[in-house]
């Protein structure tokens, strides 16, 4: 039987690292690391970065493979997602049923927390359906980039008592969740809290939380929105892509 | 000048603690320990047994308080918290002159995430707002129960693309949340997912998550519900105290 970790390593800084993911590391012999090209090769750079600390006698074998492109021009993003899942869930296959040999332990790191916008999970559920490979795994929980955002702005997600809403910025665009007055929001390539500049609400914002390259924003929307589309833009640029995540609280006062 | 660190710790497990969290432990010379009172003694002696694990030679100080206790019998539940958090900001704001030398660094160590649903970073600004005492403080992200919760059960918060919402027993007694099939719930005294047990709702639950006590049931709420209000019954009167959390997937299929 083959194992597998499901490590999730924090939001970018080495020192998210939890004792349990450094214990499950340093039990294994093969890591996965699916690159999404050359524009994300620093954060390939910095999981071999995190091996290299724990596992200082180098006993480790990395296999390297190249992420299915996914179509981000369709207007139908779950069967577009679907479809990539798929894609993806034949190269894991391939990896768990060719590289690791049976009574082995492989893992995939996965950035911040595998609980929250990340496919990992389902797609080993969808391999394990398909029946051709076994292998049991577990799941490690990390820091998401949610707590490190607020961790570093010093507040709490939610207020006294009240509820908070993770979502997308896909989400957001289409209208601000009902119910709610504390809202995250992931995945935003088009800065969906512009359509919002007219509301009473604080935004906290961050880029590359954790990393050497962290930009942080807080303050009144309508004030910081201008400011937070110009250092996104800049920074965006410069590092030819960029990860950010944002708080909005609505009725900041209340 | 004083600097308080506010240690997200984890959920349970010493091993949830982050190399980020132990360095700030290895910092700090006086811990302030609040205890809930007899009942929550056992979360005392795991920080306790924490602080001994990762600082060996035993050179830090304790300082243990007593929390005041929260009026539970009110109906109105936001005010009585207030009035709990301003009794409870006295207490720190005298731990921190009285206990805390200028130019020292003390730490509140938080179980699970600062960020979500608990009351440090608010009395910790309200002290600073009274402006009898100075000090800088920090936040060390820790992994959620929530996320502690749904990593054991090898789920996923949110479905593709889709929002989820952490809410409280208290709200969710309320009606189900509008717009989210996901719902994260914390703090629930009253089990109130007893109410919804005739919609189509997988519920993963879990109490106690990453110690040796923990108990996990998943399946379809209906099924679920009579089986986890027997287990924590049995659990509460046989330890005294139940710490649970649990994530709702309405029309799991879907």
């Amino acid at each position: 039987m083959r194992t597998i970790h499901v490590i999730g390593i924090g939001a970018g800084d080495p020192d998210h690292l939890t004792l349990q993911a450094i214990k499950a590391i340093k039990a294994t012999e093969v890591f996965f690391l699916l690159d999404k090209g050359e524009e994300k090769s620093d954060l390939t750079g910095l999981r071999k970065a995190m091996l290299d600390e724990h596992i200082p006698d180098g006993s480790y074998r990395v296999v390297e493979a190249r992420d299915p492109a996914r179509d981000r021009k369709t207007d139908n993003y779950a069967p577009a997602v679907d479809d990539w899942r798929s894609r993806r869930a034949d190269i894991y296959e391939r990896l768990i049923g060719e590289e690791l040999d049976d009574g082995q332990t492989g893992a995939f790191l996965v950035w911040g927390d595998p609980a929250l916008y990340d496919s990992t999970l389902g797609i080993l559920e969808e391999i394990l359906e398909r029946g051709r490979v076994e292998f049991s795994y577990d799941v490690i929980p990390g820091i998401s980039s949610v707590s490190a955002l607020v961790a570093r702005h010093r507040t709490g997600l939610n207020r006294v008592a009240r509820p908070v809403q993770i979502t997308t910025g896909r989400r957001l665009a289409q209208g601000f969740p009902e119910g709610v007055d504390d809202v995250v929001v992931m995945l935003d390539a088009h800065q969906s809290f512009t359509h919002y500049t007219d509301q009473d609400i604080e935004i906290h914002w961050g880029a590359y939380i954790g990393t050497p390259d962290e930009i942080l924003v807080s303050g009144p929307l309508a004030e910081a929105a201008p400011r937070i589309a110009e250092l996104r833009a800049e920074a965006r640029a410069r590092k030819g892509w960029i990860m950010d995540t944002y708080l909005l609280r609505r009725n900041p006062g209340g």
